[in-house]
């Protein structure tokens, strides 16, 4: 099945979604909020019209089928997410629905051969920016999702998880059971189209890519350094528990450690996202008395990820014996490293060199719902389209050529597959 | 003249005040904002029913003088200021103007042999917390608020200093000018009562406190970093422009010059009171693209001051290469370190000593409206009176029985002057 007639058909779909979700600056698509239900309902709409079969799970996902094949049945999937982060770009997450509902509407259009019925899902909350979890939508299907992860507050609303969820449509209720909400038997394989979010494709100028693995990754949203806010004229520098001096201090030991780390060939990537001082009594003549912070360790292995994270705890000790100052943490969130399936990965390098793409074998950085798929062992593959500017930014650009090729690289898997 | 009966009326001003600024927390008071307009309406209407003169003058300060006194003469000059740092305590300031006038209604209320008439200064915007910039008041009577302070915003309302300072009274057009809205031939002497901010009097069990100078300050409101945002899973180490780490990295090269500087026996201290990420991009699981910071260096020697700043721009230089970033620097504000009065802390120490009162001669850390007068050449002297807690918090916390000793030595020098 040849895909190309459908390019104009991507282009649109692409920028009616971008005008609904547009902030002035990039895309904003909350998870299970506004931005999110609108690409929903434009989607569900445009499925509707061209005569597929779309339901909603109890997650509130979206699962688009073919409208002659048994929704029961065992399928192939493929599928990504619809939310972004603030002011992100377009293609994060929706290229992947995208590429799944061209599949489709291919085999609607016209006679094919394949030996699997496709299902296409939309996966709402795969953005941790906004309740600062990750895979909400394909987590709760899995049972992922439990009490403490329902009452986390969405960070501009400060509505619940919970509410949010309801809001849409999910069944919170079985979601706080942790029942699984999807049968694992219907899913012979989950394959993922994904724009790569990093920078190594467009420097080795490759199209296409083979995921090899997904890195997992352990996190605090909020820790706190409390030290005491006094005047800054006044108290000379061994009788300061400046809160700022000290998160500064930990940012290097961890920046030197992490550096140590990768000189011995582990792969780790290390980020405080957020770090503020107390708006409500921060001033430039005060000695902070408390700096909120986030921390984040990724990483292919769960080893590195559970040593750094020690470290890291380690070390805030250690400050808060030299600066007198003390750490508060929240809940420590972990998300496990995946794996690709073999064959899969097989299948996915032949259709690119089917369809006359460079590409390599690469692991991925950031995380994806395909992981939770490959990590309930379920054979799960991925396919990254290369993209300028890196993503969870307004800036980021995948040209429609190169999103094509991938998407007749996945089409030819799908007719593979048994 | 005896002012012990004159403590219940202390006691009462200080509540009242305290009742009308309260926010919950501690006091708000702001410069040429609500709070300290209600103050200042406060004190004018109980001068007014103690048979005081009051005036305001351009800059909207207030002047409190003895009805029978001609208030172009020269004279003894006393006070401080009115305003609060947000969430701040009610001494901070507030205690020198109470101080000055519970003078003059002893003055008013029995015969004394004073050879100067005393006028009772009650200066507004003397914090930096609303609009980055000390001394609006008091720096207004002497030139030195310019047209680009006028144009500084307030960090809650965005009111700009010549609107908040317009909404006062205050004859901006004359402030823009640089004209000196005061004739310094009328103040042969300015004394400052006001709470200790720091630790040390407290430590040492002194009630009061002579003050030999005051540190001056360099200063930036906003200095911004600017890396690149980016997905925290996906860029390395080496390809990063980490925008936090480089803000950290430069914190700790300050904090190590800084404790390298004191072991030589350098005057010092070094504040970033305000850090943040940019609330509307930052996320947990994005590189940060911006930081905005606060950065503040105090000495009593200007070129300890002007040395130290050099070094933290070379050091920004330095991070730049390493990091891919770039610091973006507001205006620099410097504030000059001021000497006291011999003669005066000579007279200061003497009115201790007759109250039988402990104190000892040390620098003050903070600044404060003396050190305008000082610099301009205008004999000045302060005394601190001891407080707990220290300041720019709402657990500041001054003993009557040290503040009473301190007024009593406060109207004893003011009985001596001529």
């Amino acid at each position: 099945m040849d895909l190309t007639s459908l390019r104009p058909l991507a282009e649109k779909l692409f920028a009616d979604i971008r005008a609904l979700s547009f902030d002035g600056v990039g895309v904003t698509r909350a998870s299970y909020g506004a931005g999110e239900t609108a690409a929903a309902d434009y989607l569900r709409a445009f499925a509707l019209s061209e005569g597929l079969r779309v339901a909603d799970d109890r997650a509130a996902n979206l699962v688009f089928g073919q409208p002659d094949a048994d929704p029961a049945a065992p399928a192939a999937w493929t599928g990504s997410h619809i939310d972004s982060v603030p002011q992100g770009g377009n293609f994060d997450g929706l290229a992947g629905v995208v590429a799944g509902l061209l599949c489709l509407v291919a085999r609607r259009r016209e006679p094919h051969g394949a030996r699997l019925p496709l299902e296409v899902v939309a996966f709402r909350g795969e953005e941790s920016a906004w309740f600062g979890k990750a895979y909400m939508g394909s987590g709760a299907l899995f049972g992922k999702i439990g009490e403490s992860d329902l009452a986390l507050k969405q960070r501009s609303t400060g509505q619940t998880m919970a509410e949010c969820m309801r809001e849409a449509g999910a069944d919170v209720d079985a979601i706080r059971g942790r029942q699984w909400l999807f049968d694992p038997a219907r899913v012979k394989a989950y394959l993922e189209l994904h724009i790569e979010q990093g920078p190594v494709m467009v420097a080795r100028q490759l199209p296409l890519a083979v995921v090899s693995g997904i890195r997992g990754n352990v996190r605090h949203n909020r820790i706190v350094c409390h030290g005491d806010a006094q005047h800054s004229g006044v108290v000379p520098r061994w009788l300061r528990h400046d809160a700022m001096f000290s998160v500064a201090d930990l940012i290097m030991r961890l920046d030197e450690h992490w550096r140590v780390l990768l000189e011995r060939g582990t792969d780790l990537v290390v980020t405080t996202g957020i770090v503020t001082t107390d708006p409500d009594e921060h001033s430039i003549s005060r000695i902070p008395g408390s700096v909120r912070f986030s921390f984040e360790a990724r990483s292919k292995s769960e080893d590195t990820l559970e040593a750094f994270y020690q470290l890291m705890r380690a070390e805030c000790k250690a400050i808060e014996r030299e600066r007198g100052v003390r750490f508060e943490f929240d809940r420590r969130l972990l998300s496990e490293p995946a794996t690709m399936d073999e064959r899969l990965c097989g299948l996915l390098a032949q259709a690119c060199r089917d369809v006359g793409a460079a590409f390599e074998t690469i692991p991925s950085g950031a995380g994806h719902d395909a992981s939770l798929f490959a990590n309930a062992g379920i054979p799960s593959g991925m396919l990254f389209v290369r993209n300028q500017n890196g993503s969870h930014n307004p800036h980021e650009a995948m040209e429609m050529d190169d999103f094509m090729l991938g998407v007749q690289a996945l089409s030819d898997v799908f007719e593979r597959l048994d």
